[in-house]
């Protein structure tokens, strides 16, 4: 990490004026939290990138439209449990009558509210229900770290932990500004946003325009890095919310500032990236490939996604099988020309690494030693193209029983 | 089926001057069968297709020059377990030392003999072995059912039974011609050719380019509409060899005769590909997916190919779940342009057929019932997209425990 980087506690309510509650709305899970707010006292500038899939849940058009106006937002609202998505009017309905009801309690205007749901496909919101949380939510918002995150875990579905982080950037002139960011997501991950929902504040001074350009760079090389099943959802979402609130020398033009507050988003989405791959559903083990000295960095990306991608790739590694034509066969079909005669194999963990092919055949390693290397929680698979200078790295998961089970009976 | 295509008995001996053979040449499995031969008394013109993954196993190199160049073929040597992808210059001599050995067991030219290996990737196969295999094959021939059989068989991996067929085609003169076709296959089968070898044998005299465009037509439809795991092999072939023995008036031209020839090719390759996807590694159900009125043919193929190769459809058809937002899902991210608030999904299968979503959004339908029709053994997803006139179909399987446990230990 740079060292005007650090990590600081306090997830989505590290940056100044910012936050965060959680409520249980009863939407669709008991039990447990299942919305979340983000609150800022100042209003906000945004970026976001949204899912690449045809079919977009209501509020992922909803948000669109008001990050693609500028509206200033206050205000983020999260369900989990239902995805407000193949719900038409109606669902359309319920992300008006969300915000109407939020933005009434802070006395602001309705397109000052963002909405976010993930969950079940195809079923309606109460809005008796989601009202009645807003309400929940804005009474006991707060901005600690506890209110964070409760947050992060009340947009989590079958994910098995929270996903958040904050840190601080000094930038040129001394002064910090701070960023805090929250996931969900494990299932239905793939690249073009993963069905994951992402929300990042800042408190930084920050030119909008700016602001969407690095998002959607930092985006293509964390988010849509990773895979979990090949599925792009519906309600993909990643928001940055600026309140200017740190009070920093408006950064407008590129330079080593933007640089800097780069450097520092991108570090904390590839960290979430990593959690949501390596909590893929089942998962046992986070799944990295490292693709290098490719001619282009598109081939690096296309290949090291192939690999991460495989089903048997994937079932391998969960099977601790050092099965390596699997992996040349993912390269082999990823779309992109290469000598598949020049290229070497290594598996890497905290066990060890090991050279495994050499110019597209085995080396003869031991068996016994790639079994252990690939028995640990995380396993990066190195692939050295010699066609290049370019490279890239895709993380994914294993392909667990668990995996199945979880999604031969979800909605149950 | 038309009435001029009548199903045989027979398999790939059905037509005219074909033998077969099965041997245990022990190249990996024990105490099975693992070589197969197909032999003619004719020389045969070929015509084939091969994988498009950029890995191309040895045997694949050899069998694409023989086709390409033409060389008349005698015979086809196939072994089970080890794939001879991955193997360098070693893997080729393999082939050139099958080759040689087969074909002095007739005293041809060893270029008139192809081969296909199928099974682990990176592993050499022992030269005595398959050999010996040669001798074997060659002293057991039979033109008998039996023997196409025991061929099917041997050529098996994963596979849980044996995949042939066999026709007779009346050409318009009132002669008749033969077809016979095996195939192996059921992990790592994906469009663009699935890992499979497929072969056909058919005794009707025809012209080689002719046989070679209507096979690549035959193979977009059938071959290449199915998906087990979304991964390309490195050794996927289907080559037809066509030994003229049926003594037909040369089919030479388009017109009716070639039509009958197509459509009878057509029938046994979409036979033995939804054989193959029903087969699917741990596939407890053939999942089909039928999309009509799209607004183009290339639109409607990448629309089904998308819902059956879908991880999550997959996995709720074998909970026997109706979430139909994946499916919305899955159309969604398939990389064609429609909208979705236009399109009705069915469900059919033996228990019935019924309307589950109209217009983008769920119809309220009865979900016991749903749950029925989706338990049986062949279950189709209806798409009406309301755009246009196309139509397609693809063909896949569900995502179980087994396909996990099957490709986590391959190997062992």
């Amino acid at each position: 990490m740079k060292e005007y980087i650090k990590e600081i506690e306090g997830g989505i309510c590290a940056p100044k004026a910012f936050y965060a509650a959680a409520a249980a709305a009863g939407i669709k899970y008991q039990g447990r939290t299942d919305m979340a707010l983000i609150y800022s006292e100042e209003p906000c500038i945004t970026a976001g990138t949204f899912t690449s899939n045809l079919v977009k849940a209501a509020p992922v058009k909803w948000d669109m439209r008001i990050v693609e106006n500028g509206t200033a937002v206050k205000a983020v609202v999260v369900n989990s449990g239902i995805a407000n998505a193949a719900t038409g009017e109606k669902g359309m309905e319920i992300c008006d009558k969300t915000a109407e009801k939020m933005s009434g309690l802070y006395k602001g205007d309705k397109y000052s509210v963002l909405v976010a749901s993930t969950g079940v496909i195809g079923m309606q919101i109460d809005p008796d229900k989601i009202c009645r949380g807003c309400e929940l939510l804005f009474a006991a918002k707060a901005d600690t770290k506890e209110a964070a995150s409760d947050a992060a875990k009340a947009i989590m579905t079958t994910d098995t932990h929270k996903k958040e982080i904050a840190v601080s950037v000094k930038l040129t002139d001394g002064s910090v500004v701070h960023i805090g960011a929250m996931t969900k997501g494990s299932g239905m991950i793939h690249p073009n946003m993963c069905t994951m929902l992402g929300f990042v504040t800042t408190d930084a001074v920050i030119e909008k325009k700016l602001l969407q350009k690095i998002l959607k760079e930092v985006v293509d090389e964390s988010f849509n890095m990773i895979s979990v099943d090949g599925d792009t959802s519906t309600n993909d979402t990643y928001v940055v919310l600026a309140n200017g609130a740190a009070g920093n020398a408006k950064i407008d033009s590129e330079g080593e500032d933007l640089e800097r507050f780069k450097e520092a988003l991108m570090y904390v989405s590839i960290y979430l990236a990593k959690q949501m791959a390596g909590d893929g559903e089942g998962a046992t083990a986070l799944f990295e490939c490292h693709v290098y000295n490719a001619s282009d960095r598109e081939a690096a990306k296309k290949l090291a996604k192939s690999v991460v991608c495989s089903s048997l790739c994937k079932a391998a590694i969960y099977g601790h099988d050092s099965n390596f034509g699997r992996i040349l066969c993912a390269l082999g079909y990823a779309g992109t020309d290469f000598d598949p005669d020049k290229v070497d194999l290594y598996y890497e963990s905290a066990a060890g690494k090991m050279k495994i092919v050499e110019n597209g055949m085995g080396t003869g390693y031991d068996e016994e030693e790639a079994t252990k290397v690939l028995s640990e929680e995380a396993v990066t698979v190195h692939v050295d193209m010699h066609a290049g200078n370019a490279e890239a790295t895709a993380w994914g998961c294993d392909l667990s029983y668990d995996y199945v089970k979880i999604n031969a009976d979800y909605r149950s």
